[in-house]
């Protein structure tokens, strides 16, 4: 039997941020009380701005790490990040998105 | 200089199933019409129930191929599937998360 080689990737990098939102009295919170729906939107206006080629921003669902949030994870190499700002945005297009390096203070751990 | 590697990865496979809705008239259609939403509630159920381990099976907003949907990737792997029916999930679920292959004929082109 050949092995079959999976398809070239679509996207070079795949952002998610999560939007999710949960009842104000939830006891985990959730991202989009944290600013996740805001951050989503200054990152996909930047990346945008920044002519990154095949890189996506998406929204996403609850990704489960609600106490960390406003949370996002790239891929495909799977780095979480919990950034606070929209400079800590501009340094994850900087150094992660462009340069290809992490910006480890804002990693999740 | 020191290059620190990468934590191990949160989810040993994160899946996001795109369940975005746009008005009934748009030309590129949307997931939501598509099923996407209850493909990702069906998978969410029967993924549980396998008992996968690190697995996370998410919403998505729109992953921006819309004529394929209802639409899903599989990260960190970055395999897209257009699965149709409940079957097609299964599918996906027993050969390419239990077993790591690729349901060849569900890939997106």
């Amino acid at each position: 039997m050949t092995e079959e080689k999976d398809p070239p990737p679509f996207y070079a990098r795949h952002v998610f941020v999560c939007v999710n939102e949960r009842p104000a009295d939830h006891p985990r919170g959730c991202c989009a009380a944290k600013g996740g729906e805001r951050m989503r939107d200054y990152m996909k206006a930047k990346a945008k701005a920044a002519g990154l080629g095949r890189v996506r921003i998406n929204a996403a669902g609850c990704l489960d790490r609600c106490e960390l949030g406003p949370t996002m994870v790239i891929y495909p190499e799977g780095i979480w990040y919990g950034p606070r700002t929209e400079a800590d945005i501009d340094e994850i297009i900087e150094t992660h998105l462009k340069a290809g390096g992490r910006v480890r203070r804002l990693m999740l751990k």
